[in-house]
């Protein structure tokens, strides 16, 4: 266990957030609570967990200085759960300054890579994507998107940064992989560095929200931020980290593939409601059972949906629990309701999407001439 | 010996050719000699001794069809003799056919890493570079010359390359590298394959001019045409070999940082004419011995000198290796004679270079701006 690698390629779900600290340094996010006036859902409710240097980005906000807040996705058609969590994580930091640029990466490469999709389609993929990130509150007044394939800065960072890191360095953090995997972790690097370019108003804190499994992305990161920092003055990123979901088939990690395991932003809202319906749950073997000892929420992938994404009401949140517990609720009902609610939600998201497509296409467009036109 | 490989990025002096062909599948020059009109002085002295599909690209030449001439330089100050020797190649080829179009790759992102040269500084030297190819005879009405920083092809082709090769593939063709020469290795092949996309007109014969010691680049760009033939379209490049120069001071390969082993095209005049005169050579240990049993020409540096570049007539050539042999010509006169040529050669090469900087300056930025016209 000792010398157990997080690995954001593989299926290892990440339990003990606690080992995260200890063996991963990732500091827990709870001391800095208080420096948060309004605590978005996942700060509050423990979602986001963990934290690198994320005190750096707060004091920007205080003294109302630049700093940028950056991720991307892999346009293969999917919007996820999960993808949902970092995106409503991006669409929050944005909120907390005016002087927050969002980086938006769309890694088209990888869809042709891992996924064989032209870039002619991913392209139309992309500009879905970027409706449901608008659909989820992305203000596009302060949005850099841009797809992999045309960033040059990217992908030169990514060259460049080859040369510092050695492969007994990527062993250590990545396991024995691939030179394209390889690679890959030095374009994401390379995203999550871009943003301290001269030409984005140089050095900057910056945050990426992203899941446990991600961390040894951001730990090459701030390795190469260190190593280049005579270069290029990088500020090392900052990170904080967010809970996996549990998966509704009990499968390890939430696959985008697994039909069964989650749902998408873009699935048919009946379709997803089966699914919940379906979920596996923290109940008992009996309705008298569980009547009599409740219901285990924390181990629930039914109550975690609440918790995550649907129910937006702490006190309604916090109420399945205690129903749940108290042996009030049963898992039937329960699902019935978040059935419910889903369905809903879907379809408010799906109407919005739409509806902002056009403004999706524009962002892409605008960011495209924006970026075309800076000195590379 | 069966499992040598030849090393790019090495110091191995390659010097049994024959082993080339057997080896790595190099194929002779000699029997497609007939099919030169004009041969080069490369190609009609054995210099250029070996190729892979090169009928590809003279049935081009041929039927009138379009073909490209690929090869780059690394922009660290220095033109030498061997990038001299490319350079010729790729004059020559581009002469062969008004359907040539030589693509000269400028690699600045080698030079900021391997020499820790910036951007701004490569960029400069870049177009002293492109003036020395300019003085050899390139046409820049059918040459494309870009900065690896700057093209997002390239990158990009790097990208998708990387998950198409196995660590067990570079490992076969290069040994057991760092990932950053690795990746070096797949931007090269970008390089090689770029002139095949169809913003410039789509698969086409392209020959690369190449010392031996880079035969694995070839070998690695040939099996990605065949991997991403499907994709693509890449028909696999063709190369021409040529042998590599003696040094002067007897060091394996001529290195562009050894001082001694050679000199650059814009080394002070005298300072070359220097070298030559303290240079090895195939002599006798005394003038008596070499009088009456000869010198040994093709072990000669010097001689390598006159041969490869600076006896323009094949005549001449003959003449100094035969009176080398017969005992008539001594170790001090021919030095002598060649550091005469050398210093001759290098100040008119000068006096042209400098009247062709602006020439080069344009080449440059109409390229870029062509380039950057294009769909990526």
């Amino acid at each position: 266990m000792e010398n157990e690698r997080l690995d954001p390629w593989g299926n290892s779900a990440v339990d003990n957030y606690e080992r995260l600290r200890s063996e991963f340094g990732i500091e827990p996010l709870k001391p800095l609570l208080t420096r948060f006036k309004h605590p978005s859902l996942h700060i509050r409710r423990g979602i986001d967990f963990g934290q690198r240097d994320l005190g750096r980005v707060l004091d920007a906000v205080d003294s109302n200085k630049s700093f940028a807040v950056m991720s991307g996705i892999k346009p293969t058609g999917v919007f996820h759960l999960g993808t949902k969590m970092t995106a409503d994580d991006m669409v929050y930091f944005q909120t907390l300054s005016k002087k927050a640029t969002v980086f938006y990466a769309i890694a088209d490469v990888e869809a042709f890579n891992d996924n064989g999709l032209s870039f002619q389609q991913s392209s139309k993929i992309a500009i879905q994507n970027v409706a449901d990130i608008l659909a989820l509150g992305l203000d596009p007044e302060r949005a850099v998107v841009y797809k992999q394939s045309q960033e040059i800065r990217v992908m030169r960072m990514a060259t460049i940064f080859s040369k510092a890191v050695t492969n007994n360095m990527l062993r250590a953090i990545y396991g024995e992989r691939q030179v394209g995997l390889y690679l890959s972790a030095l374009i994401q690097a390379g995203d999550i560095l871009m943003p301290q370019l001269p030409e984005f108003g140089g050095p900057k804190p910056v945050v990426v929200p992203v899941g446990a499994d991600q961390d040894p992305h951001i730990r090459l990161s701030r390795d190469l931020a260190n190593s280049y920092r005579e270069d290029f003055g990088f500020i090392p990123p900052s990170a904080i980290y967010h809970r996996l979901i549990r998966s509704l088939d009990g499968s390890t990690k939430m696959s985008k593939r697994s039909s069964n395991s989650s749902f998408a932003l873009d699935e048919d809202p009946s379709s997803a409601a089966k699914k919940v319906m379906s979920g596996l749950t923290g109940g008992r073997p009996t309705v008298e059972e569980q009547r009599r000892i409740g219901g285990e929420a924390e181990k629930c992938p039914i109550y975690d949906l609440y918790l995550f994404h649907f129910a937006a009401e702490d006190e309604y949140a916090k109420r399945v629990y205690d129903e749940c517990y108290g042996g009030i609720r049963m898992c039937g009902e329960c699902k019935q309701e978040l059935a419910g609610i889903v369905k809903k939600y879907l379809e408010e998201h799906r109407r919005k999407r739409d509806s902002l497509m056009k403004d999706a296409e524009e962002l892409l467009e605008n960011s495209r001439k924006s970026l075309d036109s800076m000195p590379r």
